[in-house]
């Protein structure tokens, strides 16, 4: 196994000027099953593969609502996921509280990032190993936030985090502009569209294994699983052939 | 023996992303003896197998009253559960005396996921060594909920954990619809069928190795032992022909 | 030596899932010197062999009176018994200062596990290394609670603890029923007997190395040494024949 | 890998007087896309070198406002330099709650120097792990500060960090004088000339990898990107091939 | 040198169920000077050898005065001794400040033992490193208490602890029923002859080297030195043949 | 490389009774640039060598003013040399503010001994890794205090410190009795005399690399940079071929 | 070198019971210059050597004024020294400002014992690295205290302490009863002959590396340097021949 000596705990700087613990962290979220986030113009949406441990469990949350106009899809260590969903809860709780209004974004996501920080400097804790996306709307329009184990955060167009995302982001990346000018029902279709190129071969997006979120403009944030899911995933096979066929290309690709 | 240098505490990521040290404490889980949990639309029944240092000892307590609408089942580390059940008591406490009402199960468990996250995080501390089965009956029914050691926490139809409870999941999982649509005498049968699958072999089920747990509509928690248990599994044994049947077959699938 | 790389400290949990560190402190409990404790319908005994260090010194304490209605027998380090014998009598003064009756037995226990339990959990302390039988009677009657350095605690019939008790638990055992029923000298008598199987090989019961404590309805504790001893084992010797004959078999027993 | 036994944490001191792990995160700067500072009698300007980890995502912030006074260029951890800019806009937010008017650039970046070197004083913390390039204009004029993972900062003319800011350097010192006599727009200029010579090969500016932040005498605070960035960046293709061919000599003393 | 890999810290179990750093604490009380310890009905005597590095210091203090009714004399680390006597003296004087009466001596021994025992199980702290015997007269007539640095403590007829006191222990033993019926001067006299005991061949008591406490019924705490303990070891002198040529057959037994 | 095992912390005693992490911070001073003090009937004077990062940086900045009667020049870590400084300013201002007047430079320099002590007897944190010279004048006329990074600190008639200080030295114990009975500007000569022996070979002293610190009787303390240093320089290049000759010789003898 | 595995911290007893940080402590006081501390009927005297680290420097302070009664002598670490002598100061000014009387001594050394003890038995200190001889003048008469690293202390009639201290000792032993009879003047010169026998080879006590402080009966402390020392050194040389020769035969002794 690849070992060097400054990779044990999260305050040594490696010869390199590298944190090797902060970079393990990273890696936790590979092995979460994908989540893919998208925006146009009026709306967010973020789309996830649940696992299910056995088929007697329900499937793994992988999405949180965390105010009326915020909710945020993961990837990595559930168990994270969670106590920062409560943190985010409760700062978009305060600041409601103080101000009478949603807590923007950009301030919400810098709130976390600082939290996160604080873990990859700090002897006695460890890196917190999950990567977020967060969606939401507020005065800016729609937001897709992405936020890594590192603490580092991006403003996405459209993301895609977990097992087997790189297919995704090149989907993404390859639809830019469609998704960008798409309706709020095209704009769902593109996320499940994307998420589906994470499946494991064989698999395909259902309606117990597929979580769909939207929020937008006057739409606070819904989360959607079960039958709510089954329509768009049935809409999603009647069309979806062009996007199969993509499918098939990027995977050599990846 | 295996052994890894990521592997000596908790605080430590390994290069592939993992905490062992989670992973080591949910083999404590699996030491433990035999717990199920199932419901159905009215009632939610933990049975649990007993064991005991000696014949001078009572058996171990393996299912805790947490408040009048919820008790929970564990396999593991029996002190560490006991310390859970005072936290989860306390936090029901709370609830009602704020509230006066039951507090929802979902936010139980997600206080008690929050403490045992903490534990996974803190160099200081280990991870707790022990499975939940949380039963209950709130405003949406009846829950089984299962706790891992990693701090995750789903929402079950039904579920077994301890020693040899793969052969109760098979059991559960053949009977899924049978259990959903059960009465309540049908409910604790099939949890005992269930329980039975995780016996040793030349063990069985008796008056003094068994706990049944009920609580449902209209039901507060009952926990019977010993003669209470006694008619549930002489009744088991008159039809449980059937039972020991699929028996024998999911020991071979084991 | 056996050692493995997990068993250095408390918070490290070994790929099989075990603590050994907890493990290790049970073995203390094997290497004090024996204690038995037994009760009846109306009463609870502790019996326990004192050693010495030096013909000069007193006997080492092994009873200590928690309340008027609790004591407890230990099995190990004599000053982290003392440590735990103030924890307990503080719960049971202040119980009583609260509600002006006999704290009752169960939440004494709970107690005392919940303080042990932190110890198995922190890096910086040490599990206990010592094993407690508590004696009492409360308003459910007498009871025999056992309680291990891991926190782990039964509520018995009867028990032995500490060095060649095996013997004792045998003793116990094949005689549950005539010491259930048995009237309170009687009682004392088969504590006794069976503390006389703990005994290494040429020793005997004596005045001095034996304390006697005995709690029961309508009668608080009573720890008795000495003089009040003497009259016990007098008349064990009287008739302990029997006894003595059960002492050969069991002796091939073990 | 070179490794000796005094490197390990920044409280060793190695026997030749050095503390290894502060020298290893000034590697972390290294690693930084580059940052460029320039000043001339009126204004001081900060350009950067922005990084995408995708086509999908924002590019990196690299210029972070302070007050309207002052801003901050960054090379390194991302996320411990939002959280020093945390802390440096929260100490202008207090000295202007106190004293109504512009904290002073040294007793700001005195501040920070000292959050900083406690980083590398005590066990249990990690020193930071990003070079800082502190613009501003206060009473004495325009100002850039440069910030070392080590809390060393100086007061500079100019000054480049990140990779390959070796040749922005030897462009900044080759026209010390120039870029002092130059007017606002000739300053801006010569701080896009410098950061050209930190790009990779065949990478050209670009107004979505560049920033702009522009403050100075009666101008407070200006971050540009895009469309804004794109006017400059023009106007340096129109007549930038001086400076190119001095990138060609340059890459060769590199 | 012997060694074994769980003798580090005070918090490590050994696989067989010891404590070895607290082993070695005890290894200091042999190292310290020799103290005796006897009581009659009516007095408690703590006799000590006094050591002295050098001719021109005083001899090291070997009994500390605790109140007017205790006193306790020491083997081992002085300092360790001194910091605990100083907590014992706090305790008696704030029994007093409470109470108005003498602190009763099992109390006062609980007291001390519930300190020393608590750096026997925290991580930060080692075992005190001394031995002490504490001489009292309260309610209950005289008392010698011996503690050890395991935090056991030992009510004992009379004791003998540090470098050779196994020759003063078997004096003692053999001696038991005199001291516990001699007089006042006669009890003196016992403790002298069995600190003689533990002089190193060729060395013999002196006023120098000796201290003689005396504590009983109407009779407060006196610590003799110099001269006042002249006279006793002149005594002794006199008719010490008898307890010479015991001297000499122990010496064998040795 | 040589090393020893009990060289790793402040903690650890050798066996030989040495410090070795204090000793290693006392080599980061020789590492800094020379800083020179002198001191006459009335007044102290600091030079120092500056050094500069690359030409863009300001040159570091090596004397500190404490307050209107004192300063100081340091050689070692800058940012440590930093944090010291805030700390005595601090000092200063409490004094006046408490009494009106300077503060004593004993007592100053003894609360920073203090500071710095503690970090040599704390296992968290480090020696600071900077040496000191404060000059002042207060009631008991101007004052050139040496201190250590050990927490060591002396009176000094004058002293050198730093890289290449020992040829600074040389000439200082030369001309002790002519440095005592010059007047400010001789004074200020030989300092700069004294500073020039610590060049590197073919460096001289100029306007940007020196820095001139000024304070006595009814002066307060002036620190000169640039301009006002440049006449000091030249004043030297003229009349100092004596000094010159003195450096050759010392050279030798270093 | 040698090494054993418990000699790494101050909290490891060795197997045969001692704590060798303390020990290797003990070693930093033969280390420092000598000191000496003698007493008659009224008065105690401390001389000390002082090393100077360069011509340039004054002497070391060796010995500390605490209060008007009391001062202190020191071998070892300087600036643990100071530590240790403010907290003195500090118990003799707040006795005083509590009793408005002179501390007195032993309680003063009692203090002192404290404090340095604790730093034997934390963790995360280390013992202090000095030798102490206080010389005081209470109710008792005249004091010489000796204080070591491990906390022990003793009344002693006189005690050198530091390099080459051993002569001195021999010294003082040789003329006990002259030194305990001597008036004022001869006392000091008593002291000044016994440092004399701790000169390295070719010194000789001057004006310069010696100290003289005095207390007494109706003579508050005063520490003598420079000029004032001259007289008792120069009355030395005049009938210091015995001395010498002494001085001679020690030699051979040592």
């Amino acid at each position: 196994m690849f070992r060097n000596q400054y990779d044990g705990d999260v305050v040594t700087w490696s010869p390199q000027g590298r944190i090797h613990q902060i970079e393990y962290a990273m890696e936790a979220v590979k092995q979460g099953s994908a989540c893919v986030g998208v925006k146009n113009q009026t709306h967010a949406v973020i789309v996830a593969l649940k696992r299910s441990p056995s088929e007697l469990s329900s499937f793994q949350q992988k999405v949180f609502e965390l105010d009326q106009h915020a909710c945020m899809g993961i990837a990595g260590l559930s168990s994270d996921a969670r106590s920062l969903a409560r943190f985010l809860r409760e700062q978009c709780f305060e600041f409601r509280w103080a101000y009478d209004e949603d807590m923007p974004l950009s301030r919400l996501v810098n709130a976390v990032g600082d939290k996160m920080q604080r873990c990859t400097q700090l002897w006695s804790r460890r890196p917190f190993g999950v990567g977020l996306l967060v969606a939401g709307y507020d005065a800016k329009g729609p937001h897709i936030y992405q936020i890594e184990p590192s603490a580092n955060f991006f403003d996405c167009k459209s993301m895609a985090i977990g097992a087997r995302s790189q297919s995704a982001r090149t989907y993404l990346e390859r639809n830019v502009e469609q998704i960008k000018s798409s309706d709020r029902e095209g704009l769902i279709k593109h996320a499940l569209l994307a998420l589906r190129e994470c499946l494991p071969s064989e698999s395909s997006l259902t309606q117990q294994n597929t979580t769909i979120a939207i929020v937008g403009q006057n739409e606070t944030v819904t989360i959607n699983d079960d039958d709510k899911v089954q329509g768009y995933i049935a809409q999603l096979d009647d069309d979806g052939t062009a996007g199969q066929a993509m499918d098939d290309s990027s995977a050599q690709g990846e």
